[in-house]
Parts: structure tokens; C-alpha cells; sequence
């Protein structure tokens, strides 16, 4: 056991903190004020952040294998939580952002030659964006035998009909693609129903109806959430990915280094919150104390503290287990910080904010933004209570068969 | 005791609930979209149905004695919670909207003859609406002490510099005065440094600069939170409210009426909220069981109702107190209600949301932005903190006068 | 609503209050250690207690009715908060202890002419002591169709089998009798399956096992909790309570009152952690502040008197519900006040503990001792959970038949 | 980085294991017979596991150095954890029982030739017991500072006077020595005034008074916790450990190992308790469906599962710290393990408890038991509250260095 980073960690941490420090923190200013001009496009200053990562080495990092930067999950894990100190900027900046990281997988992991060639070639170099399409708004969708969307095969197309929404990154008028999970079957093994398939934006009957809000933000800088109405959309039959069936498989796949990501960009998020909390706390005085002094803000910075070593812990050995026992093997594990992290992250948002006053919900800081990021996540990829739901089984599991 | 509304309560009820089943729930949808397209301004449709809330007799129920419906605190709390239940619409309709029943109370309680006139009597008729400025971007505002917007006199007027933010109502072209809290004095009891002045909002100096945010939200139908910069602003001297020096004072006076509407409205948010999901619990199925029948969701109901119950009583024993023992009698209940309901109701809210999925953090359900509200609540008029700080004084106090 | 005391509850308050200030506080101490050397037995000076008590015309206050004195549930509660700041003595000084209370309640309601000349006439006298045997230990008893002692007629008599555990007042030598529940039949409705009889201690085939203990504590002073072994134990078919098959409809009956009780004397006992509490921040001195100075002891103070002030109404509610409306009216409440109470005055006993040091979990101070008490009240009558289960089932048909 | 277990500890691990197995669990059920009748002896069977663990090299494991097994932090603390699930026998059995483990580690680091010969060579071959004396029942002993007892020279001579009490362990007549921490110095650096002596249980002056209960537990089988009255006693000169003057930095370096042997031990009884929450839910029925299958009791022991790992990597990785950056390298991370450990398993043990209904709180189960153990450990060594306000010193401290 050895809790130090191995040596190209510890050289990308740095080459990325300098990053940080250099372009992409005095970029934030700027990068508020273009987005709250352009729309659901990018800020402008994007290009050149992307290009300047690109030159240092930074791109690709969070794909393993021959396509990316080939590090492991263990190796990239660092990395997405000094990404995760400006969220906005950072991870769009080094082509490390979601849904395109998980799409970018799927492809290398899965997509046939013809698919990779025509979508993951541009997603890699930067050049597009692309979409998932999972969330229907009819049905608890965390529970993935619910998926209405229907897939029929006629004859070498597929027919799609369906409804999605919070489709992230769908409204970034870049977004290229979208990877569409629907059901191609209505019997057999609930689990072997489901297929995705890659549709391309301007594929007639698909409409992109409306961006959908999380707590009154647009998320424009992230691509925003849209609706998606799909009707009578054809795509050839060589846009399934995988197999047909596959879909289900597929989706388990994509999810294990999707969380590793999401949550140590959470803990990054908290690290960014530590930090605003001491720097207001050193600086404010009331009722003749600075707040730094006063015995509840001390409380809420070391439960942070506190908080935040545990959850950094226990993300990096899930991303060791994933490198070591395959994502199968983590399984628990990935569920465990899918459960604990968002909302720990959330707790310490909110004191951040509480210690801000009227500031700490509003536009100056990055706080309420943040705050609204880490509770979505509470619910993405299905609410919390479906992981823990399932957790508890596998360990009774394990009780049942020791006999006790 | 006796825990039984009394008559005219009941009556008032009955009317008021007859008033949100006619006019106000069908008017939701409408009020929504025309929200979204009138920018600053209020819906269209409020109008009319303020009308009719006249002509119904339910029309500045909020203020007690000739001006207003003259109820007691004890009666109209009911009422103020029936009206949290669409907190958008039923407040304004009914002419009860915060900041101006605050500001219609202060000015019917300490305004001269000619503010009452000039400002009490259009408010009353719902002509007009009116800003409170306190809070201070510079400053922990929560302590009144630290208020730094000066106010000089200079022969027959006052002369106002500082900055404002988060002056709820100022962004609606509606709003005609502001209520400005500055220092008229840098020595002496530090509670008695404090005025309040009537800024009428064409005055000179004074800048609407910006609506702040809450969570993304621009809280345009309520007005907006207003950024504003007083430079140079004159007004004549009979615009201060009651006597120089007593700002201090009348801030106190305002605030225990206004913590009984705002709990009593979030009481109503949260019996909107169990509404809301109880109907989602019974309409959802997932993994084979409607949610209603899962133990977290009935768990979350249960802790609902019984934490609904308790605050609802609190909330009622200060009122009474507050009638029958004044405001100063009222002291700890009042910070109590304050300190116990935003974040009680935030829970509530936010477990709605989770039952919700992907929607309950959109614009299709009216969860996330209640739950903004609440959250902000934990902040408007000082953070829960100062106010645990300053009960557990009291309490401690208690305990030192009776030798123990 | 009113919120004030009536005019007889005022008067007996005092007459309360002036008891526990001039006989129960000053015989605390001399209590405490007659207790620990008096095995099973009260302590010597209970006796005496007793008869001041009822002297001071402050005996059998719990008792609705003619054999009582005849306070409604609204009367009655803010005695037992009284009583239960000293809740070794106040309750047994006055005869208002459990389980007896609900013995006599139920003997007085359900009992026959001959059942209440034997055993409520002495208990009524404080001349004997009885106990309620309901929880089993191989069943899950808050499901009472659960519940496996089986009572056969044989001729003339019932032959009762079983095991009972945790029969609280058992092991006091003074406990003449047992109210043991169990099944008269196999069949038919669930709920009509189990009856109530009275078991003479001496009788044959009762076996007194031995006292269980709550986390280390043998709660002697209130006759401890006993482990009964029941074989071929033969009572006459007139010590059958009300009639067979009622079991289950008397035990709902004896549930109200004795959960208001409890949850009084449980506001009580946190009343008297925060008097301990207060006295302690005042009089320590940590890192060259008074504890009373330190930011989380004063959090902690104002969250204590935030979280009695609301437990205190609602069983108040509760109380005057089950006057106005009756038990069955008040269902609702009763399930919620018994999930709200407990574990509130837990954290608050457990903060007090915190505050004391090591000293809070010993001995020294009543706080340990009255945690456990606590603690053990969120299971007795059935754990927390079962509650909420049934109170949201409640609230969620509420919503159905709404047609929401 | 790399979470995997060395060589040495994998195999120790599976040696303690199969004693765990093969002599500890089986000897629980008579260990708890025989303690309830040996008064403040240990259970006779003891003697017998010692020789039994002994023979299998599972001695000492905790000490490393010459004197004892040579095992870092990091490679003791996982054996820690498996004590942790018997923890009345396991680390007796092993002689890794606190408190003679930091007074070991405390002679091996600082005892002279004479103290190492004298105390601790017996205490290595567990010939005889120890106790350390430093909480005092007059003062917040957390501020080592406040410590009052005198140590005064007097020629050859201490003269030691004070009253301390929870002196863990020194009820077991085999206690044949208490380290007390005292005053020797009355001014100059306020951490250079305390000092550590030895003194010998039958030094005259030494009264132990009484056993201190821990939530009506004596805690006998751990040797219990005393009152000492110290009056006028008297031990040479070369009773100090180190020197005069080095008590507080003695005490300091001996919290480190001190924490992590607790907290892994508490994690080690967390196990247990997931264990029991399982089997039990696996075997008991309400309401029509096995409580495995109920939502809360999945949502507990999913929680408790999540938990245990964030905590058990929190603690390795500051045994790793201690040994490669020494305790003052480790000394946030000591103070975090502290902070998170025994309030998080107090809240798995509660959950158990509830789990098993009545039974949950009384003997027949070890839960109740636990929960004491680790409630009082939220007060060892400090309340939690001083180690939070401390870490967030530092983590404030951090920030202004930072500029920030």
C-alpha cells in the first residue's frame, strides 16, 4: 500500500496546475462575461485555451489506450480534480469534458471502424461535440428497462420515435452528434431490449426543442440540456453501436470512469469552495470577530477538510480497482462514490455560500453555480437511493452466502 | 389552550382557498409563460386577478388596524400560508407581496402624514410597488452596525452615497420608492447611527445597475434583486422615516411580521411540495414497484408531515405571542421560526425534487425555484447563524439570573 | 387559538413546581444512592414521596375521569413535562409512572367491576406495582399480528406459553400483576386474533427470568425490565381484559395517552439538559474562553431550545386533538410526536454529554442515564420506522382520494 | 499509489484471522459469563488465549522497534481493524490492548534503562497491567494546559497531588502502575509545564476511589475506568519519563499511534455491526416482507458500507503519513481520523441497534455495548469539537500563507 503519486502523475499534475495558474484562472473573468453574451455557443476565448492545452500536452488526457493519452484511471483521477477547480473552463479547454469523454470511450471501446473514423476522429481532434441521449421524461429512466423510445428496424434503417431530455451538451450548436439509447425489443432478457445508435444532427424528424434549466442556470457554457423530440427518425443500420441489444452493456461500460471523473471534478469543485470559504472568512468581520475566528465557520472548515480527504480516498482506490479488477470488479465501489460524493460536495457548497451571504447565491461568485452542478449530479445517472438500493443487495449478498 | 382557528380566520380561509382554486391554480401556466417574455415587468394577467382578489374582499389582509384588513398576526398567518402555495401569484394578487407589506407597515406605523399620503396610500391600492435597500456587498450586513451607506445631511437635505445590492422588488418599472437604511452618524450608540430615508426612484444619483441573481434565477416576477449605486443622491429631510437615529429601531420593528408571512409562505411551499410528490410517488414505477410503495419515499413523506406540523405550530405560538406580548415578547420565538423554517422547508423541497428525477431540477415543476426561495431565505434579514448566536445569549442569560 | 394555560392547569403547575423544588430536586442525590443499593427494590424514600404527594393533592393527575383527577390529556401534559425533569422520582412520587399509568387507564376503561376492585383499586392506592408484557423476542413485536404467546381456553381456564422480554416494572418485588398480550386464535381477521389477561405474579408456570439491560443500565429504580418465561401458566377465563379477541383494539386505545406522556417527560428531561447545559458553558473555561463564548456551544444551546419549543406544541396539539377529537382523530399526531420526540431529545442529551466531557457519560451527572432512556424510546411501542411507514401510507391516501 | 496489502501483512492478517476464527468468536459467548462474575478481574479464559496467541506470533504486533513485532503503522493498522470485531478479547488476547499499548510505545520511546526494565519488559510479556492518569474531573482536561494536579520536588523526591479520573484499565487489580500527567512548573512556556510520572499501584496516597460507569457499563473486562485521589504521594526523582517538563510533547507523540489503533479498531466493530445488520435482516419478517427487503433497512446498510470505506483508506493513509513524514507530518490527518471515525461508526452501531428492536439495547447483543465504546471515544483524548477547531487553524492558516 503507498498513498504517493507515481512519477508521470506527479509531472502532469504540475504541467496542469501551471495551466491552471497561467491561462485558465485568468481566463475566468472574461470566459463569465463572453457567455453570458454568446448564446448557447461557446465563449469565444475557448479556441484559444484549446489550442495553448493542446501544446502543452494537456488533451486527451482521460482517454486510456492507443486513441488518447493513455493513462489510467489511477493516473487521469488527479488530474480531473484540478480540472474540476474551474469547471466552466478547464475540462472544455483539454477536450476532457462530458458527455463527449464518455461518448469518446463508447467509440474507442466499441464504435466500428467506419464509426470511429467519422465521429471519433473530429471528437478527438476538437473539432465537434456530441450529445447522450438517455432521459426520457415519461419514465423513471434510472431504471433502464423503463426506456420507451422505440428502435424498429425497416429494412436497412432504423426508425426511431421517441422523447429525451436533460441531453447534455445538446444545445451547443457544435454538438455534431447524438448517441440515442432506445429499445429494439419488447421481449427476451430486459437487459439485452436496449440499443444505441449514432444520430447525426441534422437528421430530419430529430428537433431540439428547448434547453432545460438545473435551479434557473442554462448551463449554456456546458452546451445546456436539451429536449430532444425524435419522430420517425431514420438512420442506417450501421449507426448501432456495439450490437443491437448491446445498449444496456454498453451503458454499464460507460458509466464506471464517467463517475471516477465526475466525482473528483466534485472534489476539485470543494477545493475551489475551501478555498473562497478562508479567503472570506480571513477577510470578513461581524459582530467585532472575524468570521475566521468564530467557532461555527472553524466547524464548517474542518468538516470540509475532513470530508474531502475521505471522498479523494476513496475515488482513487476505485480507479485502482478499475485499473486492477476491471470495472466489474469496482462495481461497489463506483456506486459508492456515485452515493457519497455529490453530496458531500454539496454540503460544503452550501456552507461556502452561507459564509458569502447574499453574494454566495448570485452571479459574483462561482458558488451557486457550483452548488446547482453538484446537485444535479445527485440525480444524474439515476438518483442516489436506485445506488444505494443496490448496494445494500450485493451486500446482503454476501452475508447470505457466508451462512450468517 | 386551544388550538382551533377562530371565525373569522375560518371564513377568511374558506374565501381564500376558494380564490386559489378559481383564479390563481388555472392561472399558473399562463403566468409562467407570460413571465418568461415580459421581461421586468409583472404578467400580464396579474392584473386582473388583483381585481378580483378586490372585489372578493381579500386585499391587504396582511396589515393590522384602519389601513389595512385589520387582522391580528394570529389570524392573517393562515392566510399568508395558503398564499405560499403559489407564492408567484397569490401574494401580489392579493396585494400581501413582500418587500412592501414590510414597507406599508413602517410607513403606516412611523411614516408623517404626508408619507403616508404620498406613498402609503398608492401602495395600499396596489398603484404602485416600493424597494427595501439594507443589504451591502462591502459589508456583513446581518450586523447593522457595519451598515456603511452614508447619509449626510446638507441644509434642507439629505445627502446618500453607497452601494446596494440585493434590494428585492427594485428591478419591476413598478417600483417607485426605495427605502434606503445609511449611517447619519459615525459616533454614539452604535444603534442609533442608523436612518431610513424614502428614495423616490427618479431622483438624481441613483442607479438601478444590475438584477441580481439567486441561483440562477432572475426572480423577475417578483421584481428582481437590484444592485443600486446612490451617488450624490439628495432628498429633501422630511424623507427620513420617523426620527434620525432611528433606523436602527424600525428595521427591528419591521422584521417580526415580515419572519411570520415569509414561514407561513414557506409552510404553504412545503404543503405544495408534499402535494407534489405524493402524486409523483403514486404515478411513478420503478424497478417494479410504484414509488409509494418504497420505504425511502415514505420515509421522506413521513419526516415531511411531521416536520410541517411542528413548524406550522411554532410559527402560529409566535404570531399569538407577537399579539399578545408584543414584538419584544416575541423576541426568541420570532428568531426561532427564522432559524428553524427556510431550511426545514429547503429539505422538504429538496427531496421533492430528488422524487422528481431530471425534472425536478427544470422549469416544468415548480420545485427547484421554491427551493431557491427557501434556500435564499436562509440568508435574507442575516444568516440562521446570527440568530442562533444571538437565542443562545438569551438563553444563557436566562440561566445566569436564576443562579444556576 | 390560544396558547395560554388555563386557569386549573396554572394552578396545578405550581403546585408541581413547588413540589419538585422543595421535595424532589432535594432528594436526588440521597436517591440515587439508595438506589444503588437497593437491588429491585424503589429506594427507601420513595415512600415518603408518596405521601406528601398525595397530601399536596398531586397524585394520579393522569388519570381521566372519576378515578382519577380527571384532567383532560391538554391538563395533564405540561404536568408530565414537569415530572420529567426528574424522572427517577417526580413519576413514581405521584403515581404517574409507567407502565402502571396505562394499566390503570386500561383497567378503569376496559376493565370489569371485579378486575378494577382487585388490581386498579391498589394500584390507584400506589399500593402495588404491575407490569405490561407485549414485546417478544423471537418475533418482530411492533407487527403485533407477529406476536406468538399463545393463550388456549381449557374449560374454565386460559393456558397461556410464551416468552416475553423487555416487561418494563417486572422485576420490582412490588409488582403484583402482568397484563400479558398474546393469541386467543389462529384465525379470522388479524387484528381480532389477540387478547389481554391478567397474571397474578405468583402464579404457577411464571417464570421471572432475569433484567435486561439498557445500554449497561438495569433501570432498577423503575422496577427494571423483565424476562418472562410463560408455561402452561392456567388464569380464570374473568381475567380475560374487555373480551377475547379485543387485544389489539385495547393496546391502540392504551397508546395515546402513554405516548403523550412519554414525549412530555421527555421535553422534560432536554428542559433539564439545557439548564445542565447553560450551567456548565457558563462555569468552564477552554483555550482562555468560557465555554459559554464558544461559537458551537451556542449553536448548540439555540438548536436545543429551537427543537423543544416546536416538540412541546406539537404534543400539545396532539393532547388537545385527543381530547377534542379523540384517539382516532389523532392518529396522525400521535405517530408523529412519538418519531419527532425521542430522537430529538436525544441529540439534545448527547450535546449536553459532549459538553460535560467525560463526566457526561458517567455517573457524576443524570445526562448518561437519561440518554439511554432516550435512546430506548424510539423502539418501545415499536421502532421509528414502523411509524413513519404507516403515517406516510396515511398522507399518500390522503392524496389519492384528492384525485391528485 | 497502489492499494493493495505488502507480503507481511497479508499473511499476518490471515494468521489473525484464523484465530479470530478458531479461538476468539467461539470463546465470546463464556468470555461474557465469566466477566459478568469476575467483578473487576479479567474472565478467566484470557490467560489461556494470551498463551494461545503468543505461540502463533500474534504478540505485541503493535509495537514497532526492537521491543516489540517490527510492524510500520501502515501494516499494524489492518490487524487493528480485525481486533476491532471482538473487542473485549482480541487485543487482550494479542496484548495490544489500550491503554498498555501507549504507555508501552511512551517507555520504549522515552523510558529510562531502569523504567524499561522495571515496567516495561513485564508489560511486554503481559505480566502485568498499566493505566494513564490524565483527565481530571475539574477541568477541560482537552486543554492540557488547564491540567491542575502538582508534581513539586521535595529533595529526592516528587510530591504528587490531585484528583484525576477515567483512568481506563486501572480497576484491574493486575494495573501494577499508573503514568500520571501533572504540573511540575507553574510558569515559563505553558506546553513546557507538565511533566509524566510513574507511580506504582501501592504507593502510599494513591486511593483508587471508584469505577466510573460509561452509560451504566463498567467496562470491568477493559479493567474498568478509575477515580484516583493522589494526597501527598511521593516517588523518586527517577519516576519522570524523559524530562521534567516533557509531559505535553510526550503526550502529543503519543496520540498518533493511539488513534490509529482505535480507529481501526472502531472500523473493525463498524464490520461487525454491518454483519449483524444483515443476518438480522436476513431472518426477522414485519409487516409481510423480510426486513432485507425493506427500503430504510437497505438505505442503512448501503450507507454503512459506504462509510467504512471512506473511513478504513482515511486511516491507512495517515498510518502511511505517520510512517513516512512522522507524526508531525501526519497531524492533520491524526486529527481528521478523530474527528470522522467515532461518530460515524456511532451512528452504523445506532442503526444496528434499532435494527434489532429491543433486543438492540440490552446484553444479548454486543451492539449496545459498542455504541457506548465508541460514543465515549468522541470524548477520549479531547472532544471532537477541539480537534475541529484546531484543524481549521491550520487549514485557515494555509490560505493566508496562500495570499489568498
Amino acid at each position: 500500500m503507498d498513498f504517493a503519486f507515481d512519477e508521470r502523475t506527479t509531472e502532469l499534475r504540475e504541467r496542469l496546475l501551471a495551466f491552471m495558474d497561467e491561462c485558465v484562472y485568468p481566463a475566468e473573468e472574461t470566459f463569465q462575461r463572453q457567455a453570458a453574451e454568446s448564446g448557447w455557443s461557446p465563449p469565444p476565448l475557448l479556441a484559444g485555451l484549446k489550442e495553448e492545452a493542446r501544446r502543452r500536452g494537456l488533451w486527451n488526457l482521460f482517454l486510456p489506450g492507443e486513441h488518447g493519452a493513455g493513462l489510467t484511471n489511477l493516473q487521469y483521477a488527479p488530474l480531473a480534480e484540478i480540472m474540476g477547480r474551474s469547471p466552466g473552463i478547464a475540462p472544455a479547454a483539454t477536450n476532457c469534458a462530458a458527455p463527449d469523454t464518455g461518448n469518446m470511450e463508447l467509440l474507442a471501446e466499441f464504435g466500428s471502424e467506419w464509426q470511429r473514423r467519422t465521429w471519433l476522429a473530429p471528437l478527438l481532434a476538437g473539432e465537434i461535440r456530441s450529445a447522450f441521449a438517455m432521459t426520457e421524461p415519461d419514465v423513471a429512466s434510472s431504471d433502464a428497462t423503463n426506456i420507451a423510445t422505440s428502435i424498429v428496424r425497416d429494412g436497412d434503417f432504423y426508425v426511431i420515435n421517441g422523447r429525451k431530455w436533460y441531453a447534455s451538451g445538446a444545445m451547443n450548436p457544435g454538438c455534431a452528434v447524438f448517441i440515442v439509447m432506445g429499445r429494439t425489443s419488447q421481449d427476451g432478457d430486459p437487459h439485452r431490449r436496449q440499443s444505441m445508435v449514432l444520430v447525426p444532427r441534422d437528421t430530419p424528424g430529430l428537433t431540439v426543442r428547448r434547453g432545460m434549466r438545473v435551479f434557473g442556470y442554462t448551463d449554456a457554457d456546458h452546451g445546456g440540456h436539451a429536449e430532444l423530440l425524435l419522430e420517425d427518425v431514420r438512420v442506417p443500420l450501421d449507426h448501432v453501436i456495439g450490437e443491437e441489444g448491446g445498449g444496456f452493456a454498453i451503458a454499464q461500460a460507460r458509466l464506471g470512469p464517467g463517475r471516477i471523473h465526475h466525482c473528483m471534478r466534485l472534489i476539485g469543485m470543494a477545493e475551489r469552495a475551501i478555498e473562497l470559504m478562508c479567503a472570506r472568512a480571513l477577510s470578513r468581520t461581524a459582530f467585532g470577530e472575524p468570521l475566521a475566528r468564530q467557532g461555527v465557520v472553524r466547524e464548517w472548515i474542518a468538516e470540509a477538510r475532513v470530508t474531502v480527504e475521505q471522498l479523494r480516498l476513496l475515488v482513487l482506490k476505485t480507479a485502482w480497482l478499475m485499473d486492477t479488477a476491471g470495472n466489474r470488479g469496482a462495481h461497489t465501489e463506483i456506486q459508492a462514490i456515485k452515493i457519497a460524493t455529490p453530496r458531500a460536495v454539496e454540503t460544503i457548497l452550501d456552507r461556502a455560500i452561507q459564509l458569502h451571504g447574499a453574494g454566495g447565491v448570485g452571479q459574483d461568485f462561482p458558488l451557486a453555480g457550483l452548488w446547482a452542478a453538484a446537485r444535479a449530479l445527485r440525480l444524474a445517472d439515476g438518483p442516489d437511493e436506485v445506488h444505494k438500493r443496490s448496494l445494500a443487495r450485493r451486500e446482503l449478498k454476501k452475508h447470505m452466502s457466508a451462512g450468517s
